[in-house]
């Protein structure tokens, strides 16, 4: 059916919505493709469906290319299947949570882990129905605490989400890297430049992860590569770990008056003269901060704990949120803050501005096996013989040449630090270089995590109970399309690839006379008897100029003119990206854009 | 792509799940096409989405064909909106409510009138803009206090519904006449009963209503139709009001001692006895029972109030809900019951068992002029000059002979008894006849309603801003798919009607050798290149009649076997329906099935 601007359900706007920041989010709600109904929540105009319904296909084409099926579950769920994998709880504030009229939770999904795992289970008792791949297309909701940018972070938004289950692990690797090819096929159709990076597993849990971002300066996320080929997301880079020293020489550290060495920089320099090395000077990389946090666990409980890093680095507390659950035995999220002058109170044996790895001695070279208590983790550069100068926990105090496995000890090692450009590839594979991007889809293999929590388990060949290994797998298909137009506009519109644009060609009849009128209605109905499907401006009062604008913020990407041209049998094609326009015979017009717009 | 029940994410079951009240939930759930996730929540499975793809392609199609353009609103919607038209109020328990982070009141929106009003508000402004109407297939959510049979009554559901806009009421007309043609043809696509009723518009407000019953024994709805073609919802029924007689000639009304009279019958043989009257005998019709009803508004407020009614009918509390919320100037849903032991001792005036229409009166011949203050609506058989038995507000004693009109007043007239079979049609069509049915449609002439508490004006033809009047018109998705299994079943399983069948042909492979397999694969091939969609019983080691159950059970209403006959060189092919069985040869099936199925 031919769109016709006459009576499609659009009004174009001369002016950016107030709260937009991001070009996608104004020239979306500018072309009249979406309408913000609440912070981080947006309704579906005719022209938004349109893009929305083409994604989706070929998401579902490329799922069902590789044997997984459809299904729907429910977005209002209730709380029990997410209390047995304690996602309740580790969700805190980042989902809605409601009650019926009877008092029992519930909550709005933002994933369906638990609820696939329960229909599996429902239906399935053997090795022999495995693998299954299933995968939905479905609203998802979570309580984000600044939704912004439009699409790119909604509270209410669609998502392709699917879930694999097999026997072992073989199998999910199959499984993993049928879906991760099936991703890099969508993206590619979709036409959005995507770099997989390995990530950390979050909130989900499992082992292996991935994730496909959109680069683009507007992203969320950071991620590092290298020239080599080393793709990852900053909070999985690993840190080159350098070798253990052999410490049977060194000096015994000595506690110096540090006077006036407010900065690392002072500081330094007072070691270089105060306890000059024999072989290389002091410098900032030698320093040993040890910053005093806060991790605010999914139970409510907050734990204080020091991090040990050098000195020329700062503290990254993404990174060291990606791992910390592990370290502190917690499911779940668990967020990490500088530790507040309240939490410093507490903790009488931290002498602010001087607190060495041993948090409460008298005497820093007995190191750990006196501290307040505290949990003390340390930068992965920290290894055993290491020297560093650091605080002697002692006012006015600091101590030189701490040698780590000697003079102090840590409970544990984490990646804490910001990871630079210019920073080795953990491969080997070159320096690194930052880039910023948006998720466009995560990959996990969450192992057995969801499966022993409520109970999936199957028969194996040897007729014994055995428990499912699963993968999850996502993609923002909302975002996709904000993706799309961020990364395919200009400072007039939108610039849609063919694949997702909102019909194939926009045809603008200009003129007074009723014949542009009579030959565009003839194209139109040729067109699209041809399959091509038409947007039509067939508003006789409207003007040329607003009718090329509203043409270009629109976006198709092939924008037909019947107009002047007419007189002398031509209609012109122009391309919207690049501006070129080209005469083309009336008669062989339909022919033409076949042609050009034949995917 | 041919499926295949090898790897088809199904398992039929062969027990009723416990919860299954009627067939068609028991039916869904065991063929695998639904399962349940929370009271009234299901999930779909791949069976139940390709019903469900098919059901919603002849909707959009019937929209799309009258104009009608697809949009798609959120369902987690903020309450403002909803305040504005008192519907956040009104609701009561009937929605889901929840907060954001923030503390931000929202809801999981029941149906979107408000929201479409304010996006044709921020796009339209003038009468040319006029008539729109648009639609979406959207989940709807309400917190049913009971809910029940599968997705008969869910608490999250898909519905479509549209919205028309229109400049005036004539237009409004035309869209609500071109909606109820598209639903008529809706239904009869689906194969599915649909009787239009006459209705009252409850909670949506507005003039005109109609809904689409579909007649079913386990119907919620009663409804009624005479032989002359009149049909209604019993709350939308009228009642033939008899003419207003004279009472000049009437004699006084005397007051009885009544004792001895505990019922209705024994009431009037006493009347008959102390008060014979020239013309015609008391019968029960002739009394007037005073009923004290306690009414809670919206706003939690409680009104009692008292109806009269002919003592024969019994009153029918969902009648008087239908209309009393005018009576009482409230918007909004009130809901009625039978006023209690407490409500009557604050009014003690009333005396229990000799309610007369003068409530507080000794002389109740006064009639209205004294009452307690209480309300009082009467049955409109209570017309002017009508003479009564009734209460005379004194132990023990009752009025013979009180005049309507002349004795008593009141303050309305409502629809407060009963229906019955019998009962003539208000349009004189004849007697009624009474059946039950599922509401799948409901029509409203909205009016200006929304458009006034929403401030929905555009300009009209003299530059006048003039309000928008509405229509809103809903079918439901989900529960058409459980109408249909519940009126096209058998004590086997499902037979769907061709239109929304999962698949055109349900192919069985019995048999040990490889022929029948290698058969039925070259013909699923062969259908499906020749667009037929196939489910194929490709399993190796289910023996027949596991397969031909599942198959009756899933109920394709094609069944097609490749199994003994094939060494004759034929191919069976079954109706479901009237299980009719013929031998078609193998080279001619596929042309066989391509005619058989044709839509």
């Amino acid at each position: 059916m031919v769109l016709r601007l006459s009576t499609l359900f659009l009004r174009t706007l001369r002016d950016d919505p107030a709260d937009a920041e991001v070009a996608s989010h104004r020239l979306l709600v500018r072309a009249g493709y979406i309408r913000r109904a609440a912070p981080g929540i947006y309704s579906w105009l005719p022209l938004g469906l349109k893009v929305l319904a083409k994604v989706e296909a070929v998401i579902r084409e490329e799922m069902e290319e590789i044997g997984a099926q459809e299904v729907h579950f429910p977005a209002l769920l209730p709380k029990e299947p997410y209390e047995a994998t304690n996602r309740w709880t580790e969700y805190g504030d980042g989902i809605f949570r409601l009650q019926d009229r009877k008092g029992a939770d519930y909550l709005l999904a933002p994933t369906h882990e638990e609820m696939f795992t329960l229909l599996v289970k429902d239906l399935y008792t053997s090795y022999k129905d495995l693998p299954v791949r299933l995968f939905q297309i479905q609203t998802k909701y979570r309580d984000e605490a600044r939704p912004r940018a439009g699409l790119l972070r909604g509270r209410e938004f669609i998502m392709k989400d699917s879930y694999s289950f097999d026997i072992d692990d073989e199998a999910l690797e199959e499984s993993y890297q049928l879906h991760r090819a099936a991703y890099v096929r969508i993206f590619e159709r979709l036409g959005l430049e995507i770099i997989p990076v390995t990530a950390t597993a979050g909130a989900m849990g499992g082992s292996k992860s991935e994730e496909f971002l959109h680069p683009t300066p507007i992203g969320e996320d950071t991620f590092v590569r290298s020239a080599g080929g080393y793709t990852a997301n900053v909070e999985a880079v690993s840190t080159v770990v350098p070798a253990a020293l052999d410490f049977t020489t060194a000096p015994a550290a000595e506690v110096h008056d540090t006077p006036d060495t407010p900065t690392i920089s002072t500081l330094v320099d007072h070691a270089n003269a105060a306890a000059p090395r024999d072989d290389r000077a002091w410098t900032a990389a030698d320093t040993l901060k040890n910053v005093v946090l806060a991790a605010r666990l999914p139970t409510g409980e907050r734990e204080i704990l020091v991090v040990g890093v050098p000195g020329d680095r700062a503290v990254d507390l993404k990174r060291i949120e990606a791992t910390i659950a592990g370290h502190l035995g917690s499911g779940g999220e668990v967020a990490v803050e500088t530790a507040t002058e309240e939490d410093l109170a507490k903790h009488p044996g931290l002498v602010k501005g001087y607190i060495g790895p041993g948090l409460s001695l008298e005497d820093p070279v007995l190191g750990a096996d006196a501290t307040t208590g505290l949990r003390y983790l340390v930068d992965p550069r920290v290894v055993s013989g290491t020297a560093w100068i650091t605080g002697a926990n002692q006012p006015g105090r600091h101590v030189f040449g701490l040698i780590a496995g000697r003079d102090f000890g840590w409970d544990g090692t984490i990646e804490a630090v910001e990871v630079r450009e210019g920073d080795e590839a953990p491969d080997g594979s070159g320096p690194l270089i930052a880039a910023r991007g948006i998720e466009m889809g995560h990959i996990f293999q969450l192992g057995r995590k969801y499966a022993e929590a409520l109970g999936l388990k199957v028969l194996d060949r040897n007729g014994k109970l055995t428990t499912v290994t699963m993968g999850s797998y996502g993609v923002g298909v909302t975002r996709a399309i904000a993706a799309l137009a961020e990364s395919n506009h200009d400072d007039r519109g939108i610039i849609w690839p063919r694949n997702v644009a909102p019909a194939d060609v926009h045809l603008v009849a200009t003129g007074k006379g009723t014949e542009v009128y009579e030959a565009a209605e003839k194209l139109a109905a040729e067109l699209e008897s041809d399959g091509l499907t038409v947007l039509y401006d067939d508003r006789p009062k409207v003007s040329p100029g607003v009718k090329f604008g509203d043409a270009e913020l629109i976006g198709v990407p092939t924008i037909v003119v019947v107009g002047r041209g007419l007189a002398e049998g031509v209609i012109e094609v122009r391309d919207r990206r690049t501006g070129e326009a080209q005469n083309v015979a009336v008669d062989e017009t339909a022919a033409f854009l076949r042609r050009l717009t034949a995917h």
